[in-house]
């Protein structure tokens, strides 16, 4: 039998579902586990989203444009406008959840070999989208001690090289839950203007800032130009990972144009999702956001208020989005996740976690840490936070 | 600014879809267009289908299984058992379109300079793929003379170097229609033990044979075990492109446990679709599938009837799919296609075309060919192959 490719075996499983099957596990064993490892909010998506669905008159589910509709494009202009990014319907081009943003630009802008300056830990994925393109992430690590804030130009630009296009940011950050300041956004300009870079911002979390802090969207820096682009996608702002509808944003014609033609390639965005993602975006109140970015505010708080009583365990109480790493008291936190999954329950119950390793592209980094989501109600995330405190009492591999 | 990637200048714009904003203007000038240029039906996708996004009770949309959710999967390992393919639901994993289980397949089985050999003329998104993954189509030609059938042993053996990975082939075949018969793909799986190949096959068309031809599919070849590939989609079959619903069906094991890893990179297939497609799968009633296969067979015989009166017209009635590859009298198709918009109209109507270049690797071949696609009712196909024949007797390229 052939062999496959080096790609195919470089490819990371993603740390965030490769412990899935233990979870079946669990959960074959009658063990209730509380999925704390993704990104799944069980926040209601709108229901003028699913009444999008519910009342569709369509009797053919045709394609749809390869960029999306100049309807929702036109819309997500507007919204942009109204949060200060000055773009048209032309800047923006329909993917096919923001995973299809991120491997479009990827794509795009690099060739294999070319290398993208990413500060660590980032959102896992980005490894598994460089794999593909056959593209180098070189990371620059932030850590909890300075806030996760981004380190100091000369640390950046000691991993520039002939080969680097881009640096890519996740702001806010998954999965530190950091919040960009406008001047570390500016420095980021400065470089990338210095270097002749590309400058990536993954901004799905937009909205999901607290106690006071505003982010900042490259797209919104002044003379910036052409050199951003922003990848974007409404799963979490309308609870709707399922609908894999996001987007790119662009002031770029040229980086548009290609990304189309890999559009093309795969032909469109799905249509009724596109249309109900269009109906969100048009018909949510705003009240319905105002409230999810209170309820996360209160998750994040029960969780920290549990985290600091666990003896052992180190945490940042993040300002964004709704993911936190945190430092455990064990050996190898893949090991603990995966006990507590295979060997562990408390009254029937457990949790999931996201092993934090994947997170960085350093080897080494992270193995004693976990990514912690807060995407279940109050209730259940106080609850899950009692299991992984009696779950760090009986592991074997505490340290 | 810094440059985009190669790959991104290499990648090729659709020609299904290049010529659109040309339509664009046509239909702003207030031209009907008859578009033929695409596959995308106008059959009525099953209101069993429709109904479940009408019937939806989602509150929230999450994220599905990356590899799709285990009943789809079964209910598609029992479809294909119904077909004659020994497959059980581990062999299946749901992609976001046959577009994605194209590029999962490509990226599993081959590293960028791997090449895979495709008879000529092809679907013309193979090359889009291929471009992502930096794999280079090795074309072997067909030939209407011939009746479109897989060429000599011979000369696809020497097409085969160091770096074959696969022979792909599309059954029934996009653009031609034509239905390889069981001795051609006995020679095919001869071909691949032979040297070592994975045998791959888009079997989208799988129901849309006419005249008593059969489709066999690459599964069900006796001793084919973990060689071969097939990537499917519901998007002809029940005439919901715009779905995003397609699979990857192989008994390869670790062919599936990589291209899930790309699956978890990207999250999953688009949720609500997936659930659609298992009900249109599961209830969709059989008479549906049998009438629209008679009215294609219909479509194509009123296009050919068409066809044989335009002198200078050559073109060959296929037995599958729903499209066909037609050499016209004209000096550069692509030229003519782009008149048809822009320069023509025959009481206010036009056609799109495919210009067929696009549909080949080989330099040169296909310049004075088009692609039709069977994909609109009785009626709109004679009034557009009326246009088409006025159209070329007024074209100024006409040879």
């Amino acid at each position: 039998m052939p062999r496959l490719s080096n790609r195919a075996t470089h490819m990371p499983a993603s740390p965030i579902r490769k412990l899935v099957p233990f979870a079946e596990g669990a959960k074959a064993r009658g063990i209730h586990v509380y999925h704390l490892n993704i990104g799944q909010p069980d926040i209601p998506t709108p229901k003028e989203m699913m009444d999008a669905y519910r009342n569709t008159t369509l009797t053919v589910l045709p394609y749809s444009h390869s960029a999306g509709s100049w309807e929702y494009r036109e819309h997500l202009a507007q919204y942009y406008r109204s949060h200060g990014i000055e773009v048209d319907k032309e800047h923006v081009l329909v993917t096919t959840g923001g995973s299809e943003a991120i491997i479009f630009t990827f794509m795009t802008i690099m060739d294999p070999g070319d290398e993208v300056i990413i500060p660590e830990p980032f959102y896992t994925n980005y490894n598994g989208f460089a794999v593909e393109a056959g593209v180098k992430v070189v990371p620059v690590t932030c850590n909890r001690a300075d806030g996760f804030k981004l380190p100091p130009d000369a640390e950046i630009e000691a991993r520039i090289t002939e080969r680097t296009k881009a640096i890519l940011i996740c702001n806010p950050n998954n999965p530190t839950g950091y919040v960009y300041t406008k001047e570390e956004l500016e420095r980021l300009q400065r470089l990338a203007e210095k270097h002749d870079l590309f400058l990536l911002a993954d901004e799905v979390y937009r909205e999901f800032v607290y106690d006071g802090a505003q982010h900042h969207s490259i797209l919104s820096l002044p003379g910036i130009g052409e050199r951003a682009v922003v990848m974007d996608s409404i799963s979490k702002r309308f609870s709707a990972c399922g609908a894999r509808i996001g987007c790119v944003v662009t002031r770029n014609p040229a980086i548009l144009e290609a990304a189309l033609k890999f559009g093309q390639a795969r032909l469109s965005p799905p249509t009724l999702d596109m249309i109900a993602a269009d109906a969100a975006l048009v018909n949510t109140p705003p009240k319905y956001l105002q409230e999810v970015v209170n309820e996360y505010r209160a998750r994040r708080d029960v969780v920290f208020e549990a985290l600091e009583k666990i003896p052992g365990v180190e945490g940042l109480k993040p300002r964004g989005a709704f993911y936190t790493i945190v430092k455990l008291p064990v050996d190898d936190a893949e090991k603990f996740a995966t006990w507590l999954l295979s060997d562990f329950d408390y009254n029937g119950e457990t949790v999931m976690l996201a092993p934090a390793n994947g997170f960085y592209a350093t080897p080494g980094k992270g193995v004693d840490e976990v990514r912690i989501a807060f995407v279940l109600n109050l209730e259940s995330m106080k609850r899950a936070m009692e299991i992984l405190r009696v779950a760090l009492e009986k592991y074997p591999g505490r340290k």
